[in-house]
């Protein structure tokens, strides 16, 4: 940190914030220019945080220059980190495919999703049985149902199921049902849901806040990490930008960014992002080939008649395109394709 | 509700499209043109939310016209709403000021703000006891014994509480200490907190999300409503947009358009919009001269040893200069400046 | 400046940032922390601007902490400006009402407009000859035909004329005509059309960019003051965001930032920021009560008709209460109210 | 486009939308609904432009659904087109590289960069004479004399010249030097240098601006198509968004939607969206994967010497990477590489 004084402040003040940075164990060192003088902090940042260095007499700004977390941070865990869901790995050497349905409708469509995420090379599926709707009007998910047509869904074709949960007192009973839970993007900064996910023992799909920043989004990931859980994988999703082309902005050079500050696996979800069906394929191309750890794609048997985001979910041929896509360019980027557990179950 | 069609959609396409709108209760108008044909709907949107009609064959877009939300409109309730907070109104014909710390930190601290609130012209005090930071090595606020604090303080002054409430679980013990439930930016989407928000039988004070649109904002507030609690007042506090010399963007004009949205009373934080404490003073004139029903600001006996946004709070003779500035301008908006509570504590 | 060395820095790439910095005139101060080090820079910010610090070996960022602008700064010249629009005083004492028609489409319009401007409260009268359309399609202004008609309504209404100026080669038949040019939104960062309007001899009008942040902005005056002329006014006239309710989002704060950072007088653009006729009156009364120097509104005797901007253009009641606005709110402001020309023209 | 009439619009104020309609060569077809009326336009979008319906008595609304443009449109040219540049082909079966320094700085520096511009896979050689800088305390370019030195490079190389031109007077003389015009961010608006370079008879590659939405990019293109010149090549650099993590939000959803919406080619500069050198590789690969019809690189023989964007400007290894990728990329994308002029030169 650089703390940067106003042309007026007196050598007290100078003093006075050397001596304050002393107290919380930092160390402090003194420039003294013609029209101001700055004063670099040497230590953690997180030590800092509480000394409001910011609103000290004689204090015009403070740079922030290292960053804030830890425990997510590539400077305190160089390797590059691998979760593993129901058993799937998520990391620099594999390329996992995640898929499946926005929300969870009926035991046949999800069955159906369910063998469409794998004929896509998905070796996870996803659905949501609990819905954040900007509308309270629009359908909320199945709730309880939703869980229980998820699980025996697992149990009829092996794929792990991600699903999102939305309010801490609703975590312990979703975590029971799934294997990894979602914190979805309106969730970004909902502490406490991200705190009780951290608790949960499941890894966590942490999808960014489309308006945080990647330091926020990485705040975020602490927020679990400090209940002593580093199963976390981030997924990009798309940023809110003044461009209304695309229901978001998909912020591709976030993936590399990243990865070089956090060692957290990071996917990227082309269908919220864009939106729209037809940039799914190119910018599930993009995902893999910007390096990005996997991708989650919305499917859907009958996207006309989807509950939930029907524009934006795939079907028919796309399906084996997304297939065929992950399997040439996984090699390419030196990664082998996570490949989706043994069929269980077939459409009669 | 217009629906576009693509250029090749088919007759059959078309009529689709009309059945499934009358199927829920609405009609629909077809306009033929030499390269697309479009749809005009009639009906309540909420009632269409469920057709996902961008999601049938055919179509090429969807366009909303009419407003997503009902029971926070104008349209179903043309005249302002007054809301009173512990006998305190906020609406149309008042302008009342909230004032108080960002965090509650000891009874004393609590107390001195609290009078400077008063002194500010206030007659509700807002404090936090429980403080969603973007970094989980932030103060995080005294949770219960914050609240307690709050609740002495009230008796000691006679100023109404405000605070903030964080998570759906702790919705009832909040109400059962405070006045007024506060909604904060980042639990923007939180509908789980929106609905016990709603549930609580409290007057909610509900901030814009910092990247929320004022349609989204309302939705938002729409949740509440739905619960049977039409008690909200809507509060600006600035967007995230590209410019970084403050640390949020007011949107001062998000009020006269929320004004005619909505019946709902809207006020203005001109402390974390600017995030300066320079800058308080003036957004605090332009928000009442834009036709605010009242603001809330940060006040803090010490900034400099704040444990919270110390670089916003205001203190010293900026405190008389809000007192004079809501009791100048108010009339001319043809406003009455709320009076506080008389004064049932000093300072000896 | 601070230069931000990278964790794996030599003692060699340290030596090389310092001594390039002495080269330049500049002095530089290490301090080294057991994971950084980070070296602060004493001297002028342009003056280091060639040394591209930034690609230097062992550099991982360079933080910019003083202003890159001199000659429009308030550090080089701590009193406001008062600038002066054929002998109309723009600045610190003063509040100035500029007004006018969008486009100039005719004689008669325009004298009317003026007409409708002075009834105001304008001193100055605003008129488009040239316009700068996103669509090639839209009107494009009258060109030399509508600065003759705004040097005749001048001659008749005694009001001194502000046009814009969209290319270098038209600066100096434009000036030839009108008493200060106006730079446009779009022409933000047209640096030879800075130039050529620095270098014309006249007072500019300088809207800020759609997109550019204050310190872009305060670049752009720097560009002009650069040429010898100091005779500038900037003008606050919305930013690009993600909230679509209005054209573009008034930042009413960059009023007073700005007026801290530069000397130079800073007025608002109600009508382009709001760009709805219902907004212009509230957010005048921001402005002058956030202590803008002045403000810009589109008048027109026909919105409904008018080739450009029609839906933000004021007539009727609406000019009698920007007049009143005016004049009551600013004595309450500490200026005077910048008077008209005495009346040389009436409608018959 | 569809118009919106207020709940309160008379059978006279919706006759007049429609008469006026009528004499613009357009249809109208009215829709009644219980609260409101819509009307729905049957005609060019450009020919109602002159119309102001949004000021029209009783219009609540305009809510356009064709496109704008129509030179450059894919509705009117449903062909991709393929633009020659030099006898370099850009289009939708090639992949094509341009590369070269972001400001020419001397004869050396420029041939050293052509020889690792073609070394990366480069057909055409970017280099900048002008450069539009932020700041006119920075290096604004060689001017002329940098176009001297391209073509001598050009000369010695054979790859056709690409550089920017920044005012319209300018023009001929730029296009006498080089093989193609580009048109920077910061004039995405500057209408008249869109046509002067419209009128040239050269190529153009038009950037887009760092805050221009896809249709505003498309009608900046529609002013350089209206002066009879549809060789425009788009260019998708980034885009101004809250991150700061990055120089710019590269959007790479824009190539697909842009490809869909235009004929137009569209390449992606990786350079100028991350701002930084290690994220250029993996921005490349993504742009080409995601379907671009090229990119375009900033090479610089030293860059931590640059005079302009050194930071982000490649060197060494990773220009050998750049030409594998593309090698790589090229085919699984149904693309040939376009293959760099014979080398006619060689350092010695």
């Amino acid at each position: 940190m650089v703390v940067v004084m106003a042309p007026g402040a007196t050598q007290e003040d100078i003093d006075a914030v050397v001596a304050l940075v002393r107290t919380a164990g930092g160390d402090a060192f003194v420039s003294r220019g013609v029209s101001r003088t700055i004063i670099g902090l040497i230590g953690d940042v997180p030590d800092f945080e509480r000394l409001n260095l910011g609103g000290r007499r004689g204090v015009l700004e403070v740079v922030r220059i290292s960053v804030p977390y830890k425990l997510v941070s590539r400077e305190h865990h160089p390797q590059r980190s691998v979760i593993r869901v129901g058993g799937v790995p998520i990391g620099p050497d594999t390329l996992t495919v995640i898929a499946g349905p926005c929300a969870v409708e009926t035991p046949e469509q999800t069955l159906e999703a369910a063998l469409m995420a794998r004929a896509a090379g998905a070796s996870l599926l996803r659905g949501g049985a609990f819905k954040p709707r900007t509308s309270p009007y629009a359908f909320q998910g199945l709730g309880v149902e939703g869980l229980r047509i998820l699980a025996d869904v697992r149990a009829e074709t092996g794929l792990p199921i991600v699903t999102e949960v939305i309010e801490p007192g609703a975590v312990e009973l979703v975590a029971s049902y799934v294997d990894m839970l979602q914190i979805g993007t309106r969730n970004a900064q909902n502490f406490a849901l991200l705190q009780a996910a951290g608790d949960a023992g499941l890894p966590v799909l942490l999808k960014r806040g489309f308006s945080s920043t990647i330091e926020e989004w990485l705040m975020a990931a602490e927020y679990i990490a400090q209940r002593g859980n580093l199963d976390i994988v981030l997924c990009e999703r798309g940023i809110r930008t003044f461009e209304k082309a695309t229901r978001n902005t998909l912020d591709i050079a976030a993936v590399p960014v990243a990865q070089r500050l956090s060692h957290l696996p990071i996917i990227v979800d082309p269908s919220h992002s864009g939106g729209r069906r037809e940039l799914v394929v190119p910018l599930t191309r993009a995902a893999i080939a910007v390096g990005a750890d996997g991708v989650i794609v919305d499917v859907h048997p009958r996207p006309e008649e989807a509950l939930c985001d029907g524009p934006q979910a795939l079907s028919g041929p796309d399906i084996a395109e997304i297939a065929d896509t992950a399997a040439v360019l996984a090699p390419l980027m030196g990664r082998t394709l996570t490949m989706p557990a043994p069929a269980a179950a077939t459409i009669a």
